[in-house]
């Protein structure tokens, strides 16, 4: 596996690479690799000639009041365990090879951006379509791969790269959990361990969810209400927010009838998590 | 030449061009040729090996109260210009075409676009670097070309290639008069003999700002002040704006040191005209 830190040098490798009409695979990401992580990787190892895994803690997608500083950062470890996968290049660029200037492009995505975490993370959203923008362009990939449970974040980067016309196919991958059933993320980290026994109950909640419409629940009011008792349970964990909602559009559902999204984030200690489950309606 | 109107036909006809390692040139217009179109397609020609010219009247680049409606369309004659010119692919998809469904994604440059024709044109410049940014990714071109004659749009698509990484140089390319000097523009159409006699006005006060340079003049007000009381003795003539500013940032001058752009909207009768010269300081 090799190492690329400038733009101009991925897209030299790439060009190379192109030429053998090989098809290329694209893994953002913001590094701090866990199994989730990994699991994107393999799947564009599985289906791609080329694996390209890139590494930026962009801090256009970070509000003010965020963790842009704290949030870990580990190359030597991730390039091991990206290495072990059996990526071909690992793209990590400093924040002056991303931004060399003021940066004043930005792409934005409507709409769908204005729930779940984008109405509290205002401008995030901008900040990913923007620097997945950059990323596109220089990876030029034939496959780009990012996770389920930031379920919004790859509907708003489907959605960018079918509205732009980027030719490439954006490939969500299932959330990766713990054995107990908590997500993956590499914010986990932050939480102390009793804090780490209190996430549970996210995770528990959305399938308290699951269970409820597989036998026969169609009201979100009954869902939500029940789940929100459940998770009130943990005084550890603090609801952001709980959408019951259209698996595309993203908006609020008052009946279930085929398919819904149940997503959520909360705050526990430091960490701000997220988790949701795609349910299909009887 | 080849008259292209999908998305998957350009882009399945330009993949295997590409395979050849030809070098693709594209010409993104509204259609309705005159020579500053034709120079930007020779331009093209000469510089690339594939010469892809497209026609699109971009609907989301009008404002409401804008000519989109009757902006003038003349397909026929279009072919024939560019076939005469040498182009390879004359790509003119429709509306629906470009827009399948709501398009919820845009691309906005900041700053350089609150001036000039952003300053009167709310949301033009997001459509123009939208629609560019699509072309871009179905076209894929190594050089793009554009006119100087609107030079704003010229920087906005300049600084949003570089912004976004697109792999590709913009190229911009000199205006195109009319012997008596008038800008070339698919515009000039509508006016009346008397109003195209009124319209040489906005060229000769560009010539006088020109020659004041030349002769020493570094104060833009005294510029300004001249220019405007020569443009007022053609009562048809509407002066929108005029600007005499930095040619990057796009940001009023209090002294001319040494280049500057001079630029201008005006409107007669029907049409609202463009035109600007850069100069170079002493």
């Amino acid at each position: 596996m090799k190492i690329v830190t400038t733009i101009k040098e991925i897209k030299a490798i790439l060009k190379q690479e192109r030429r053998g009409d090989k098809t290329i695979g694209l893994v953002p990401t913001m590094g701090c690799f866990h199994e989730g992580h990994l699991a994107l990787m393999r799947r564009a190892k599985e289906e791609c000639d080329v694996t390209v895994t890139s590494i930026f803690v962009n801090p256009t997608q970070f509000g003010p009041s965020e963790d842009f500083e704290a949030y870990p950062r580990d190359l030597k470890s991730d390039s091991k365990m990206a290495e072990k996968v059996g990526v071909d290049y690992l793209f990590a660029p400093s924040v002056e090879e991303m931004y060399p200037e003021e940066n004043l492009t930005h792409v934005n995505v409507e709409k769908i951006t204005d729930v779940l975490c984008g109405a509290c993370r205002i401008g995030h959203f901008q900040g990913v379509a923007t620097v997945v923008s950059k990323l596109f362009n220089m990876v030029n990939p034939d496959f780009a791969y990012f996770g389920e449970k930031d379920y919004q974040q790859l509907m708003v980067v489907k959605r960018m790269a079918k509205d732009l016309n980027f030719d490439l196919q954006v490939v969500g991958v299932s959330t990766v959990r713990e054995e107990d059933g908590l997500a993956m993320s590499s914010r986990n980290r932050y939480l102390s361990s009793e804090e780490r026994k209190a996430a549970l109950v996210l995770s528990k909640s959305l399938r308290l969810a699951s269970e409820m419409v597989e036998n026969g629940e169609k009201n979100p009011g009954e869902i939500r209400e029940s789940m929100i008792r459940l998770i009130k349970k943990e005084p550890l964990v603090n609801l952001e927010y709980l959408s019951i909602c259209d698996t595309i559009s993203l908006r609020e559902l008052t009946i279930i009838k085929r398919e819904a999204l149940i997503a959520l984030a909360a705050r526990v200690g430091k960490a701000r998590l997220i988790d949701n489950i795609l349910i299909k309606g009887n």
